[in-house]
């Protein structure tokens, strides 16, 4: 029996410009499927619970001359990014019906895992050194809360931006008791984790985000000075509560010219994203031009990626990490948005204005068990 | 009896000029001193016999209102800078006539020491924490070479430029052997004493200077590539020799966007000196707009001043450097300009071209013994 398997699909390189749903990024039904016969080939089926609309998504739809971290999105195919799915039929040893897994996975109702479609071709040889397969961020299997907390929150505190949160904290920072932290997107499922580790860590914690709603959101994480850069200039903040031993950076560009300026001696700036420059032309982006300030205060700019910090703290990070959860320790929130059709406009929102302005991290709720 | 005293004034500050002499920095020669009868107070009586203009006075003349790394130059007192003097009379014990002293020390003929005039007033509470208190870095005595190297060696590899590739070398870098560095101002002080401990090391060393004079001394130290940068462009070579897994930053400005785009994955940037900035306007500065690159490539941005490191590795320094010079493992080159009258030339030169053109570190002789 045939179901239908909408999909969005990535249509057309976006150049600079923030894509544009129905041009660039394009949902469509027009698919279907035979969930009880499609061909598993040893692998497994699933169906879509959740997707994440991300900003890295954005970087994967650069044009194809501009090299980056990641390997690029696969024009034609659908969008990938992290997922938690359900399996409904497999081959795979160790895999089974019913098993929950959070990993990459595809922007459609159902898939044949692992996914063919989306996936990029990456030849090591060719690519750039610091160009990473993102499809081999493959999907692992994830416990079942069984309540004590929201499956949403594998797409927080306890998935991938809790790890990056985690892996930057813990082997980026050097942070000690007493210092200051700014943390830029201080509201994102990144930026809220950094908040709650560094304020148990004892740091003095500023953090900035777009909306007021977010501002109060960061409060409640613990954040001492919590503020509304679209209508109080980082620039004041950071004179009044600065100066930084530690700035996290999300966002680039011109905080990172500020950060730098309201930096004390020996600060160190953690680079984990540039959101307000995926979709910003090269040559139109900020130039920062305080860099001889990095020797003046001898500080330390560090740019890092999960992965290469993964095979050493991942471990604590599962260890530790779920148990902080279920105590309430670390705490997070998730904005759902319903419907697979409405996932392009949920990523927009993403890249325009880091999310619908709600606090909470966008997650795109594709369909229910 | 009287002996004229001529020294150098700071006269004016020169905002974001290059200091012109005769209106910022002025030679004058009205000043007399008694070398027999001049009151010691329990200090020393040096003649200088070297002094050596340096980027760091420059940045000394910035307005007041600037916060950099150093304190700031006196107006109406004597330049001060490295130099090497000899003692004629002392009242301080464990200084004796006939010692030759290195260090900080005032541009003038003659000085009771420590110096008063030209001392800045450095109060720890008030200025920022990142800004030392240059006039510190006292005079020590140096050994007598007898021979086996001229006595300027102490401005170049036995002196603060040598500590400073040193400790910057050995403390940042992370080197390996088989790696590329690019180092920029590859023919001053410091690039020399970097080239070659890179070159020991087993680096492929790719270095940049202004002029072919240079350019061949460079080669001459064991760089593997070295290029006029005013003849040919930075990019152009490091497309064709790199990706650079280190950079080591003497300029600022432009030249670091481009190692920073010709850098390979985890590549450190160790930043020195921003010669290329210290006479331009903060707005009239290079913008930095490749800064995404810093997390895309997991780089790490690292600047470093020598009192910062020297606890640490400033005993090495002195314990390995004197004999790989005494063995001639690692060399070096000073040019020599006559009298101090002609040491604000001297210094403007430095400022705007890197020296007079000429290979060679530039030295001020004031003084035969």
């Amino acid at each position: 029996m045939l179901t239908q398997n909408p999909r969005v699909v990535f249509a057309k390189r976006p150049g600079t410009r923030i894509p544009v749903p129905g041009e660039h990024i394009i949902f469509e039904s027009s698919r279907s499927i035979d969930l009880d016969s499609v061909p598993l080939n040893g692998g497994f089926l699933t169906k879509t619970l959740m997707l994440s609309p991300e900003p890295f998504m954005r970087e994967r739809m650069r044009d194809l001359h501009v090299p980056s971290y990641s390997t690029h999105a696969v024009l034609g195919e659908p969008l990938v990014s992290f997922g938690l799915v359900v399996v409904l039929r497999s081959e795979k040893e160790g895999i089974n019906p019913g098993d929950h897994l959070y990993g990459l996975t595809t922007w459609e109702a159902y898939t044949v895992q692992p996914y063919v479609e989306g996936r990029a071709r990456h030849n090591a040889e060719e690519a750039p050194d610091y160009t990473f397969d993102v499809d081999s961020l493959a999907l692992q299997v994830v416990p079942d809360p069984k309540g004590t907390f929201p499956w949403s929150r594998y797409f927080t505190v306890l998935g991938a931006p809790g790890l990056t949160a985690f892996c930057g904290f813990e082997g980026c920072t050097d942070a000690k008791p007493g210092e200051t932290i700014y943390v830029s997107s201080g509201a994102s499922a990144v930026g809220i984790v950094v908040i709650q580790l560094a304020k148990a860590k004892g740091l003095k914690v500023i953090a900035s985000a777009g909306t007021d709603n977010k501002v109060e959101y960061m409060r409640s994480l613990g954040a001492d000075v919590a503020f509304n850069y679209r209508t109080t200039p980082v620039a004041d903040v950071l004179k009044k509560h600065g100066p930084l031993d530690l700035y996290w950076d999300n966002v680039g560009g011109e905080v990172v010219e500020l950060a730098i300026e309201y930096s004390r001696l020996h600060a160190r700036l953690i680079m984990c994203g540039s959101i307000s420059e995926y979709s910003v032309a090269p040559e139109q982006r900020h130039g920062i031009k305080n860099t001889s300030m990095i020797f003046k205060k001898r500080l330390r700019i560090e740019g890092f990626l999960v992965p290469d910090l993964a095979p050493r703290l991942a471990p604590r990070f599962f260890a530790e990490m779920p148990g902080l959860v279920a105590e309430g320790k670390i705490t997070a929130k998730e904005h759902i948005t319903e419907g697979l059709e409405n996932g392009p406009d949920a990523l927009v929102a993403v890249l325009k204005e880091g999310g619908n302005g709600a606090a909470g991290k966008p997650v795109i709720r594709v369909a229910t068990e």
